[in-house]
């Protein structure tokens, strides 16, 4: 719902009334962005799947100071969130693998919008080797 | 620091040995952002400046459900950030005054990006009023 003293123009922002809210919401597409890419490690996992799928074993080999646990939580994660699809795949023994929905495929620009933001921060400059 | 497993080509990455970081670090640009825009209202709060700057209270009054500790604490980590700029206008009663930095304004398409990806999910089809 639209508060009323949010309601004047901003140049730039979505014609939605989802840009007029007037307190945090879960609906907020920016929201819903934010909370896919949450937690630690979530937009490493997504970076190995943006070059190719993924075996659960090679999604641990990639990144080997991830536990089994934190793991499996953040491709759990990022399948309820639209992200990603697991296939099983029958075969002695058998793989789990994982690759990026189309949807998922989407977030590529997205993360270089972040990184591009990101790259040019003086926190980033100063935190850089 | 390139690890040694993540070192093959991934297309559309950035050049840049910080997108091939083997484990979450502050430096990279994209936990930058992320952390820039962590917090709830903090979105909320930079949404009211692209649309020009405001004194304390005017951003009180936009985000009525918003206490002044969270709204203290939220303007102080995106002064922090280089997101914004605080002026001390003289008069009486003085007035600090708020608006967003060259930097800050740059978020602009970036949280486009995050909406633009949020609005297609499937999390906000389903959380749509």
């Amino acid at each position: 719902m639209a508060h009323q003293t949010v309601g004047r123009p901003r140049p730039g922002l979505p014609d939605d009334p989802r840009a007029e809210v007037a307190e945090p919401t879960p609906a907020c597409p920016v929201e819903v962005a934010l909370a896919a890419l949450r937690g630690r490690w979530t937009t490493l996992v997504i970076r190995e799947l943006l070059g190719g799928e993924h075996s659960y074993s090679g999604l641990r080999a990639a990144l080997r100071g991830l536990s089994d646990k934190v793991l499996s939580d953040r491709l759990a994660h990022l399948v309820e969130a639209g992200v990603l699809e697991r296939r099983r795949e029958t075969g002695v023994p058998p793989r789990t693998r994982y690759r990026l929905t189309p949807h998922g495929e989407r977030l590529g620009p997205v993360l270089q919008a972040l990184w591009d933001w990101g790259a040019d921060s003086p926190a980033a400059v100063s935190g850089r080797a």
